[in-house]
């Protein structure tokens, strides 16, 4: 019985559908333990498969699955980042990072490995992978701030945020998940807030940028929170004026 | 005649000296080209020894003599966050940031192989290495905001903006070394100031930190000029409070 529904599986799926379903099963096997760990015989298994079928679509052996497994994740990633350019900023950059928290969450082990380096199925090729979906973060994010040719600054300031808010979710993970999900959230936006703002006081297309940000902004959302949480702790700072 | 300069040399120099003599010649070939584009041939030309010699030093090859060299890279990385406990925070921060961007400069090809991932040379053991640079310097950070005990947000705080640090090195780099690095430093450290206000605003004991540092920075230090630059950025956002 047991050999039964693999062999019956094999009729009833395409090849597309096949080369999915076997991506699935690595993907997931690949998001909570180190590729170190993971065998072909692992995917075979949980793709309810033989070991040559997942030679057969994937011939290059694990290293293989392993980037096709990569890039489905990335494309998965890039699609969180899309967002309606309506409403506050925040709002939306709290929107997409709502959805690459959860990713994280969920891919937790994968992940790490994948962001930390030094694993044996890390190549250039892995690594243009992760600097894509850095990219797409990148783009997704200058094209909300609705500038025509962003400025050295300007991008510089998004990608030294987008590079902290990965930094932030290893730590996230390492941490034992804690501050929760919400939290994490709402800090990763005021820390943008407070990055942007910074780059503003030196750069005259990020202050515009501020400025026109601001004006969709209201004293309820989140700006005017940390507006009104910031006040207290700079406010005897007088002196430096 | 050529062949005696290196005779001599060999018995002038004690193997301590020897291993130095071939790390340093190492690490300005890794400095300025990445690992893949570097032969123990070329280790041993620079040093002006034969290559046998160096096996016998480095009998791992061009890997171990790698990882010998990012060491002691990393040695002298962290020598540059040493930084006596006086001053203005933000002065502190500036001076060595000031150690740290010559450093980038002068290694550029080697800090960006190393950092960009997805190398030969790249093991658990090298990103070993790197990791303990970067906890290196949150420590130096941390002792600095001069806290018994810092908290989860502190600590998260003070690591995405070393990762942000990075980021922004590798930019720079990429970016033909723009903006000059006097102005990539000042940046930095309003990026830092940033960041920590904004964790402030959710976290008392950054709140008390910033207090304190506050206390220590004056109208014409970096934290005055912030001050009174970021004041026309947010000045019409009477709205948010």
């Amino acid at each position: 019985m047991t050999s039964q529904a693999p062999t019956r599986a094999y009729r009833r799926l395409s090849v597309e559908e096949r080369r999915s379903q076997l991506l699935e099963a690595a993907l997931s096997l690949f998001a909570t333990r180190a590729p170190e760990d993971i065998s072909l015989d692992d995917v075979a298994e949980a793709a309810g498969v033989s070991r040559p079928l997942v030679y057969r679509y994937f011939p290059g052996g694990k290293q293989q699955l392993y980037e096709a497994a990569l890039r489905s994740a990335a494309e998965e990633l890039e699609h969180c980042f899309a967002e309606p350019p309506d409403g506050p900023l925040t709002r939306r950059l709290a929107n997409a990072l709502d959805r690459y928290l959860a990713f994280v969450d969920q891919h937790d082990a994968g992940f790490s490995a994948l962001l930390q380096g030094g694993s044996v199925v890390e190549t250039s090729r892995t690594t243009a992978i992760v600097d894509g979906v850095r990219r797409a973060a990148a783009e997704h994010i200058l094209s909300h701030l609705a500038v025509e040719a962003p400025g050295n600054r300007l991008r510089m300031t998004v990608r030294m945020w987008i590079t902290a808010v990965e930094a932030a979710s290893l730590i996230w993970l390492d941490e034992e998940k804690e501050p929760p999900l919400d939290e994490l959230r709402d800090w990763l936006v005021e820390q943008f807030v407070a990055c942007l703002v910074a780059t503003a006081a030196r750069d005259e297309q990020t202050a515009a940028v501020v400025r026109a940000a601001l004006t969709l902004e209201s004293a309820d959302g989140p700006m005017g929170s940390l507006a009104r949480r910031v006040l207290p702790v700079v406010g005897d700072a007088a002196h430096l004026l």
